[in-house]
C-alpha cells in the first residue's frame, strides 16, 4: 500500500518505515517492469491481487469497463500459509467451501490500489474470498459493467494484445482449471461477456504457492537484476 | 419455468404440455405453501436456485437490494448427476476449480424467475456456477446492491423474520460450511453488507442431494398433501 | 484389556479400576449378546479391532485359519479424533498416504484378545495402520494362512453363516467400498481365498464414527438393556 | 516376465515376440544397471513392482527374510491411466478405499520374478493392492518373515548400504509419505522389524506417474546410453 495510514486500517499495525512507500516498487511484473529495473523496494503482490489484477488488468488498461467490480475469489488451504489451527483441519476442510473475510480481507485495498494504478477510477469493489477443499491453486471471477458500446470482440482482443508476449500468462479459449497450472509459474486468464447483462466475466487462476507467492517475487527479482524473466522458474505444471 | 418458449431457448427442446405450465407451482416450499397445497403439477426447483432463492429471498420480499444481482456459485460433483464423463473424472476435479457455464446454464432463467416471483423487477442477474473438488454440498454466494438508506439492522430483521419459524433454514452467525448440511434437508443462510460499497452479500449452503434434489421433491409433496412438512426429512447432518 | 498389566505396556498408564476388569465385557456385539444382556461394565471396541475381528470373526470361530495373521488397516483422519496437530492439516493428508505406529499402536494388543475370544491360539499378529487422505472410513485388510484342506467353499459358507442373521454385518459378494457404509452403523465384510498361496484375506470395512465408535456403543447399550438392536441405529448410508 | 506363457495366463494375451524376451532386461534400474548398459530392450517396471522391490531389496539381497511375502499396496487413480469408467468417478473414489484385483493382479508375477532375480526363493506372495482417494502417490506395505538370528541393526545397515548412493531412494527414519514426492522421480524406503513377531515391515513411497512410470523410464534410458541417471530427472517434490 503506498498509504501508511493503510496499514493501520487494513493490517492492524504501523508501517515502521513510511518514508520507503514513496520509493517502493508494486511488484505486478506484467504491468511494472519498467519501474522494476533497478528498484530498491519491491512489494510482492498477494495471491489474490495476482489473479485478480491478471484478470481484470487488460480491460482496465483498455478503458472497457467501469468502477463497479466484484471479485468471488475460491483458494486452497494452503494460502493461509502453515497454520495449525481448527479451521484447517483436513477434517474441517475436506468436504466443504464457506466464505471468509467479507469486507475486511486485507487484499481488497490491495486490489483496489493495483486497479487504480492501471488507470481505474476508485473501484466500488467487493471482494469475497472463499476456502475451497484443496491444497494449492487459486481462481479469482471477476465481475464488472462493460462501458457503452464495448463489443466482445474488442475484449478478447486486449487480451490477446495484452499477453501476447507474456512468458507466464496465458489466455485461454475455455474457463481454466487452476490444476492446469500446479507447481508452475503461469496464470490462466479467460474473459467472457454475458452480453445479456453487459457484464464482462474474467477469470485468473494460478498456483498460490508460485505465481501467487515465491514464484513472483523470483519473477520480480529477475526484472530488478535485469536478468531473463523466466530465470528459475521454467517447470512445467504436473497433471494430473 | 412459466414460459414455454423458455425451454427451447434454454433448455434445447420444446415443452411438450404447454398447457400445463399455467397450473403448475414452482416448488421453493418456503415460499409457495400456499399454492402447493393440493397443487396436481409442481415444479421442483435446481439445487441453484434453491440455493440463490433462500439467499437472497428476504432481501427482495422486504424490497432492500435493486435488481442488479450476481450469483458466483460453487458445487461439488454430484450436482451434475451420475454422468461417466472425462470432465468428472477423479484426476479431473481434485485439486483443481474451474467455472463454467457463463452465461448460458439453465438455472440462470429459473434464478431470475425466481426472483421476480418474490416481487423483483427483471433483474440483471448473471449467474456462473464453479466445480469444486468435492461430492456434495452447493454455496450460493449472492451480490446486489442495497437500496438508498438501507440499514444493516434492516437486513438482519428481514433474515430472522423471513425463516424464523422454517423447519429447514437456519439463519447463520457467520458465513456457513457447506458441510455443515451433509445429508440434511438443511439450508444455511448469511446476509451481510458491505457498507463502504453498499452492497448486500448473501449465502445460501445447502446439500445439493437433499434440500437442491429430492429433500426439496419429498418437503414438496407433503405441503401439497397437507402432512406435516418434517416427515421423512428429520436426518440431521453428518459431522465431520 | 482383560489384563491389568497390559495398561502400563500399551497405553501408558496404570488401570484405576483393576478389580472391575473381570466382570467387563468385550463389546462385540455380535459375539458377545450372552454376555452383554444386563453387564455392568461394558468394553466398547476400538474402530480397528472392530473391522479386524467382524472380518476374521468366521474365520477363527470355524478353525479355518492359523494364528499367522496380519493386518493392514487404512483409516480416515477421523479416527484420530478432533485434534489440532501438524499431523493433521489438510495440507498434510491431503494427496498422501503414510503407515504409521508399527509395531507399538495400542490397538494390537486388544486385536489379539479379541482373536484368541473367538477361539485363536495367541496370533503371531502385526498390525499396520494407515493414514488416508479421507475424514471417514476405515478397512481392515486381513491375512492369515488357510489350515491344511480348507476349501473357498467353507469360507464362503462359514461367512454366511455367521452373519446371516446380523442387522449390521453383511457379507458383499466383491470388496467394498468404505464410502458404502458412510453415516450407517453398517460393517461390510468380504473374504476370499489366494488359493496359490493358501491364504485368506478378508476385508472389513465400516464407518469409524458409526460402527467404530459410538453406533457400537449404542448397539451394545441396546444389548445390555435388552431392547431391539436397531434402536437408533436405522440410518441408511449416504451415497456417494 | 522372461516366461512367454505368463503373457496368456496373467496378462491374457500371447506375447508376439517371445524371442526378444531372453535379451530384454529388467529395468529396475537400481538393480540392473550392469545389465541395461547398452541393452536393446528393456522392460520398465510397473508401478506397484518398482515400490515393492525398492522395499524389500535390501533385505532379500541380504538374505535377512523368508520366501513368505505379502503386499498391500494403496495407490492413487491415476494408476488405473486415464480410464473414463464409473470407477474411476469423483463421485466414486472421494471419500472410499477398497481393494481390488486379488489375487489376479497383473503385477504380481513381475513382483515374484523381481524378488527371484534379487536373490529369493520362489516367493510364497499375496499381494493386494488398494485404491485411495488421491490423484498421484503410492505406497506399498511389505511384509515379511526375519530369518532366524536376523537383529534389527543388520536391517538397518543393509538399507543404508544398499541406497548410500542411490540418487532417487532414499531411506527415511520414519514412515513416509507418499506426498513427499509429488513430482520427482524419487522413491522413499523405510523398514523397521516387529521383534515380538519376527517380522520385518518395510514401505516404499513413490509418485507412481514419475518413478513408477516415466521417471523410471527415463532413468533406464540414461543408464542405457551411458547418460548421467540424473539427466532430465531433477525435479525436486511439491509441497504441501
Amino acid at each position: 500500500m503506498k498509504d501508511a495510514a493503510a496499514y493501520d486500517k487494513w493490517y492492524g499495525y504501523t508501517h515502521p518505515s513510511p518514508a520507503l512507500l514513496a520509493e517502493s516498487v508494486y511488484g505486478m511484473t506484467e504491468f511494472a517492469r519498467d519501474r522494476l529495473r533497478g528498484a530498491r523496494v519491491v512489494a510482492n503482490p498477494g495471491c489474490y491481487p495476482t489473479a485478480t489484477l491478471l484478470a481484470l488488468g487488460p480491460a482496465v488498461q483498455h478503458g472497457l469497463i467501469g468502477d463497479d467490480v466484484i471479485v468471488d475469489a475460491k483458494s486452497g488451504v494452503s494460502g493461509a500459509g502453515h497454520n495449525v489451527d481448527d479451521a484447517f483441519l483436513y477434517g474441517t476442510i475436506d468436504g466443504s467451501v464457506r466464505t471468509y473475510g467479507v469486507p475486511t480481507h486485507r487484499h481488497t485495498p490491495e486490489i483496489a490500489q493495483g486497479l487504480c494504478d492501471l488507470g481505474s477510477a476508485p473501484p466500488r469493489l467487493t471482494f469475497a474470498p472463499h476456502l475451497i477443499p484443496m491444497t494449492r491453486g487459486l481462481i479469482a471471477t471477476c465481475y464488472a459493467t462493460l462501458r457503452e458500446g464495448v463489443t466482445a470482440a474488442q475484449v478478447t482482443e486486449a487480451y490477446q494484445d495484452t499477453y501476447r508476449d507474456e512468458p507466464f500468462v496465458r489466455v485461454t479459449r475455455s474457463f481454466p482449471a487452476t490444476k492446469a497450472t500446479l507447481g508452475s509459474n503461469w496464470c490462466l486468464v479467460h474473459a467472457t461477456v454475458d452480453e445479456a447483462n453487459r457484464r464482462l466475466v474474467a477469470v485468473g487462476a494460478l498456483d498460490n504457492l508460485v505465481k501467487g507467492a515465491a514464484g513472483s517475487a523470483i519473477q520480480n527479482m529477475n526484472a530488478v537484476l535485469g536478468l531473463p524473466e523466466r530465470l528459475g522458474l521454467e517447470a512445467l505444471p504436473l497433471w494430473p
